[in-house]
């Protein structure tokens, strides 16, 4: 009991995405019509395709970063809007990509776009959401957001190439992995945080903190999606489970398992992880010799770290229910796993 | 003897891209450094890929347009230099991507980047490159080639898409196969060609005199590839041929003959290249049926008539040796063919 009562923060109900979602609801409503509207092609396959992975689209977490960041630093206008379907766009074209990488066959339950379309839509598509949130932002006109976007889609490419390298290596350690969570996924959060204060015009001082807030948050909600990967928790709301493990790929619980663990252990990571020799019960045995070493707790309590860190940036701003909301979707980000 | 004459124009020697290269040849060497020195990344295989498929690198046909129209429209800064990167940028990428697609094995005669790292390294240094591309464009810091450049991709990867769509399709008309054909290839012309104009701030007519010439050149250009896939002159030059004819892409030569044959001839096409069942003798036979119908000269003449309006267009410049040499590209991309 004493355990629980420490994991959920001694709070009574569950932290959510939700406030900062209704914040913002007319002008989510607003970017998903844009997000249709210019995600559209003559070429019909691109619609269609498009429209399923956004359909799937999960909880829209990065463009509304972005709106809530803009009205948090008191932005009264609408660039926030086609920026927000700009950093959507961006995340879509990489979820895209990331199939043909991944060689995942499914994406948040959905039937992923490589499995129903291939490989060579898949490509093609993505690069057409990537060129279209650029012509979205020229059409914005301020070098500032390209420079920011175009910076963080460089170094998302940079960071997928990594993890590509340190993909079944198990010599993989625990800096290298972070390199990679930064680079693939916390900097188009820290990029969706800082368009907020850059159009509001707000000082430096802002732009640095959310784009601190970004980086963190987004550094704790992945590593949180890598223990949820070995998670008994998934398994109870029926999610699947282990599709890191099935591609061999060196998460946070599995760097911890594997440097606290013995020689045997280590063979036994090996044969899974480098040489994706893999039969019936081995996740089974993964996920108990993560918590013979508490390797999934304790990667819980370095995402808490990065989430500290997170609500610490937004100390500048003053209280309010944009703060109040961010600061929940912290603690949402990390008690996902429980 | 007669015909050889009449299809090198009664010229006593071939055209070529070198009095092009010759005029912006310093130009060239600066693009080439930046190039080198703009896709280096602290993850090594970026530049180790991106480096095997820039040096395989080809003719540089597409930075050379921009580095000579800019010369031709009297600009005198070094602006054209980034901007000729961004060009070969974009270019490597959708090669990169292209490489994904075509599941084709071999590129230029080396091993593609595909068959050397696999399909993962090949779609994310592309979307590296593509990145980098834009950041150099916002060092440069013009709106309007923002636009001109993320519209071009963006027309591009729609291009690509439709070609998916008309792959192993013999019901694939001469205006769908036109349509890939600028969408895909001479939309990169065009915009490298319309960057001089903008960069030298020159009237609108100049701009759109170069955007006539890149699209009708790019796809005079492409037409004459698609020709060269089943030409014998690539067999003599020890150029593999058929590559086209084995993944079942439908392209102009193959449409005049399917629309020109009878129905045992559909029925050849259709098991070749919707079915994809293909024996041997199968490739000798649709280059025999090529030339039955007349299908690859009639090709090559559709070629010059884009050929043509290209050169029209270049009518409003003065005489000079850019014009010259630009004027010089169109008979090299056409005589390819003989």
């Amino acid at each position: 009991m004493g355990v629980v009562v420490n994991l959920e923060g001694g709070r009574g109900r569950k932290s959510s995405l939700e406030p900062l979602i209704e914040l913002v609801s007319d002008d989510l409503k607003a970017v998903n019509e844009l997000i249709v509207q210019r995600m559209d092609s003559p070429v019909a396959l691109i619609p269609q395709l498009a429209g399923h992975i956004i359909a799937a689209g999960g909880k829209r977490m990065r463009p509304v970063l972005t709106l809530a960041a803009a009205r948090m630093c008191g932005y009264t206008g609408t660039r926030h809007l086609a920026l927000a379907a700009c950093v959507e766009f961006i995340h879509t074209a990489t979820l895209l990509h990331d199939d043909v990488v991944d060689e995942s066959d499914l994406r948040r339950g959905l039937a992923s776009a490589n499995a129903v379309w291939g490989n060579k839509a898949s490509v093609l598509v993505g690069d057409f959401l990537f060129s279209r949130s650029f012509e979205l932002m020229v059409e914005d006109g301020s070098l500032d957001v390209l420079a920011i976007l175009s910076n963080a889609s460089a170094v998302i490419a940079e960071g997928e190439v990594m993890q590509l390298l340190t993909t079944n290596d198990t010599q993989t350690g625990e800096t290298a992995y972070l390199d990679v969570v930064k680079a693939k996924t916390a900097q188009l959060f820290a990029a969706a945080c800082r368009l907020g204060a850059v159009i509001a015009e707000r000082p430096r001082v802002e732009d640095e903190a959310l784009d601190t807030y970004g980086m963190n948050l987004g550094i704790a909600f992945q590593v949180i999606d890598d223990v949820l990967d070995y998670s008994a928790k998934q398994v109870t709301l029926g999610k699947s489970i282990g599709d890191d493990f099935k591609e061999g790929k060196i998460s946070l619980p599995v760097i911890l398992a594997f440097r606290r663990g013995d020689d045997g252990e280590r063979a036994f990571w090996r044969r899974t992880l480098e040489d994706l020799e893999q039969t019936e019960g081995d996740l089974e045995h993964a996920i108990h010799l993560m918590a013979r070493h508490n390797a999934l707790d304790d990667s819980v309590e370095r995402a808490r770290h990065y989430g500290a860190i997170a609500r610490d940036a937004l100390g500048i701003f003053e209280d309010g229910p944009h703060k109040k909301a961010f600061n929940e979707l912290i603690d949402f980000c990390i008690e996902r796993a429980y």
